[in-house]
């Protein structure tokens, strides 16, 4: 298996798809989104999950490009969005965990999505601990996520 | 003055956001726009203008990013698009010419964009060769204006 801190190093000869580290780092900060899910959820203690989601959306005519992301990063799936919108998503808290958050680390955004970025990474951080178990964690969470994806375009 | 088709090579250690080309081509497949505008002009003779724009919109909150792009490219201009957005953009033909075209010949889009920009570039050596100035030339690069940004985002 790839070391998932350097899919670039690996597939960049693979394909005419393989992408660059860069290049992911620019679509990203174009593209993607970091977004922690807080839904009601009946046989929790604390009566929420917490789903944290990494998501990259695009027309259906570039679904080869999110298959490409999918190869980079070596986790996730592509899904219909909505409409003639597909989406590359990585919701496995280890694959966030392993793959998606080192790979940001070592290559930072260079837009404001960063500090989604930042947040999405402690919400994480919190969960590994437990925090999202406990009412007081939970609500800590939630002030974060109400934070995030402030300026979001659309 | 630097060389256009090596930006990156200069610029890379200058500042902490001087851009990689890889970087700036992956934010180009996600928020830049090519575009051919034709516009009416009473003074031309064959009645219309037309104008080759390339732009990157972005919050205002990323405008940093937009003075990063110039500085990357040496060229164009950052003003506000609308509201809270504002756009990096690049009208002067010769800019366009020199510049634009040849950094992403040599770095090619990974997305369906690159389609735009071949048709961008095929009307910009239709314009070097004056055909912009005659009737039956206007009207080709009408048509491929008409076939660019199909499928457009927003």
């Amino acid at each position: 298996m790839q070391d998932p801190r350097e899919p670039s190093e690996t597939l960049r000869s693979v394909s005419s798809h393989s992408l660059e580290a860069q290049w992911v780092v620019g679509f990203v900060d174009g593209e993607g989104c970091f977004f922690i899910g807080i839904n009601p959820h009946p046989d929790m203690k604390v009566g929420n999950q917490v789903l944290p989601e990494f998501t990259v959306v695009q027309h259906e005519r570039d679904i080869q490009l999110l298959y490409a992301l999918k190869r980079f990063f070596g986790c996730g799936v592509v899904r219909r969005n909505h409409a003639d919108r597909m989406a590359y998503r990585v919701r496995d808290v280890n694959h966030l965990r392993e793959r998606i958050i080192p790979f940001f680390e070592k290559h930072p955004l260079k837009t404001r999505k960063r500090q989604d970025f930042i947040k999405f990474r402690k919400v994480l951080l919190l969960m590994q601990r437990g925090e999202h178990l406990k009412t007081e964690g939970l609500e800590r969470i939630r002030v974060i996520a109400s934070q995030m994806n402030t300026g979001r375009e659309r």
